[in-house]
């Protein structure tokens, strides 16, 4: 507020300034690439990239980010994004108000997992000895053991329904491809198997890679910022959370809650 | 668009011009009044009167919209803007979060059942001949039939639920309190009766008025428009949901979904 | 409520059965398939159609989907649920929610357009005689008739900005070229040009198709219900909305308002 | 999920089980009050506090809530909150949706420091020792310096735009009121001040208790805990939020974006 100058309307503009997107009359540019360029050429993945990173990825990049996303669409109507998208749209709105309620809880604990398994996975490397792939192991020892100081849970990791994530195989083995081929460095692969190694619960099992640690994989061997693993999950479950809210405009239900009328105390509203 | 004058700074403030609230450095007022004036000697409902108004309500105003609020602060559980709250707290977001993904659902068939029964209780008060109670009478049948035509809910009157809305009593006897003052004029109440006495179910069965017809009447009386019936509801509302995300919060469950892990299929999240 | 039984656990399984997504231990299934064999095979937009339709989309359709979401992802950082994502992000949010309050306005003026205009080129189609597509001229004026009736605004068509909208040449050319392949009828798209040659404004200016009515076009040839015209938007203005959010939250910014501090009334917050 | 009994519909009633609550045919009760006891009786403040906290409050406790609920009800069309539901307001969505899409903002950064000032205030009285209120002084000044290790903001403290926020005076003369009384044990209220002497800018300048500040003394006075001060900030915040939304539906502008149209570039949507 040390400005002390007259402020001009240049400054109003300035204040939206932006380099996602570019308006005037009869132009509409997309990190400077006229729209009409991509439309009916580029995938939607590819400008979902451009639009967050400014450049087109490479077919593995695409083909990596674009498994992610296709991942993390569904997983049944009683996820709690999903349960709420599909009451929402029984009660009077539009699919884009029960989108954005449904949306709208992908928070820290149901979404947010990929996030903080990107920092993790990332942390890992940071300390691991670049030489030296054995000493992710050491590395993700010690980052686990500050982790589980914090939290009993590790985010990206064990799965309280799939005794394996059937999303884990695919998304893991593409990734590793994508290494074969030198698409990516497979750092934060090696990370995640680490952890992986050294993780087990207190009875003794092993506690897998679920989707979050998967795509959070996916998402730090692409050079992605963590909070956008987040950002990138809630493209990918609005796609589900518009199927399921679409399935329950379809029903004709009225004011739908969490349980059938029939049990007491009745369903009722208001 | 046809502005071709050079915009200035003015314009840009003017766009944001509201009558509502003056802020400058050191002042706050609330449509016109200083906010120390207020804070500690008008009530939370005569601010929300003054807000939306831009004057003090009377007394007796000031109850009659108390008292609409008060009676649709929370209906259970299972109310779909609850249970949404109550799942979304489970989420990892905050209690922000959770109340708007909640309220947000207030739509047309679930809270917005209001704001159409203030447009029928006028729509039959306009058609009536004004020194003629009796006409209120004909006016419903008529209004009632083209409603009907249109859908088989007739907004603020029955209850799948409750034979009698419990908060049908207290509200009208004191809008006829209010009436008897001649706080009021009454004649929405009396709207509101006529349809009562008019409207049956195939089955033959009276169909009372409910909440949201009684609310209706309360902010038919009170003159608000109303979009407010809606806007209103939302407010009061809003302190059942915060208090339900608030008891579930403590409940320390993670992605609640909307029925028990113990049926199949499992909960599950993501 | 007439149903008498005591309800059991089943009838509260199948208060949640859904036909879009099964899953069991180790089981993800979306509309039948094993996400397994969509991951790394299927592409966004098929995984989309799969979604909502229950298939997989042919070639062609698929494209004209991508091209119609590609074409909607972002207008610049004006568009009131980009702007509005924008200051979100700068109150201590997470980008979920941010995306959240910003595709929550896509409502019948923001976005909505597009769902209206698939009504308005169905009911024209309807109208007019198979046989003779001269008939949809004469259609399109009555219904555009009609339209003006109940609002000056012909959804789907004119822009205030751009005089002609540069993604309606990309689209539509891509719809004719799927015509041209017999991929879709191409009846919608007539309707549009019989719009487009029967309205102008009161100045006589001819008034354009605009990105609504051509993604109207593309989703009424794909027979999509008009009501997923509006979720589909949502899906594909999310990425700009996030793409705008993500720059918004790396700008450091704190309550971001909509104009700059500099100017009075001073930028202020709480 | 190690329960392996076949679980019936009371695992499903009680799923939902609250103690805010209880819904049967022809009965409400909130926290066991028959909800016809409260109407027309109960302040809206005090039906706050009984959702809340389950009893009602004491006179000096309701008049304390009521006064921070006032005090936060709004702070002009710059506010992220209110600007967002301003904009909302004008793209066809419901009231409901405006005041969701503005609320859900009230995050760490807007809205949050409430929160984070009770805790802050908790922590400095635990601290402190009990028979000496010189040692609030110690105490604020060791948490002071710890907090400013973490963060450049002290939440609750100093204001951008106010020198002394108009808010300050009055809400707190009103705790001392309250204190004098012996209504409230007012240590937080010394734990303020003594945060207030000891804080100072680079410059030397005082940084003076915002409204954040004052609401936080209030709710820590109260005994409230810390997340309820952002949970009722926000029914505080939805009054303006829902007043300033309602002017801009009034306005009859549609797309509302955050500059005027006549400045480049120009105001467009989707």
């Amino acid at each position: 507020m040390s400005d002390t100058r007259t402020p001009t309307v240049d400054d109003v503009a300035a204040w939206w300034a932006t380099s996602v997107s570019r308006i005037e009359p009869g132009i509409i540019e997309l990190r400077g690439r006229p729209v009409a360029d991509l439309i009916g050429r580029a995938s939607l993945v590819e400008v979902t990239w451009l639009m967050l990173r400014g450049d087109l990825p490479s077919p593995w990049h695409a083909r990596l980010l674009e498994a992610a996303l296709v991942a993390g669409v569904d997983h049944g109507p009683h996820a709690p994004s999903i349960a709420i998208a599909r009451m929402a749209a029984t009660c009077g709105v539009g699919l884009n108000n029960a989108v954005a309620s449904g949306v709208n809880v992908l928070g820290d604990v149901h979404g947010g997992a990929g996030q903080q398994c990107v920092e993790m996975l990332t942390e890992i490397c940071d300390r691991a000895d670049e030489g030296d792939p054995a000493s992710l192991d050491a590395a993700a020892v010690t980052v686990l053991a500050e982790w589980r100081e914090r939290s009993p849970y590790v985010p990206g990791f064990g799965h309280r329904f799939h005794p394996v994530d059937p999303r884990r195989e695919p998304l893991l083995s593409l990734v590793q491809s994508a290494v074969d081929d030198r698409a990516v460095p497979g750092r934060h692969l090696l990370a995640a198997f680490a952890i992986e190694r050294n993780l087990k619960t207190r009875g003794g099992d092993q506690v897998p890679i679920n989707i979050d640690g998967c795509t959070a994989v996916i998402y730090a061997e692409l050079g992605l910022p963590a909070p956008l693993a987040r950002g990138l999950f809630v493209l990918s479950r609005s796609i589900g959370v518009l199927a399921h809210a679409w399935e329950e405009t379809q029903s004709g239900r009225r004011n739908k809650g969490p349980i059938p009328p029939t049990i007491l105390p009745p369903y009722v509203t208001q």
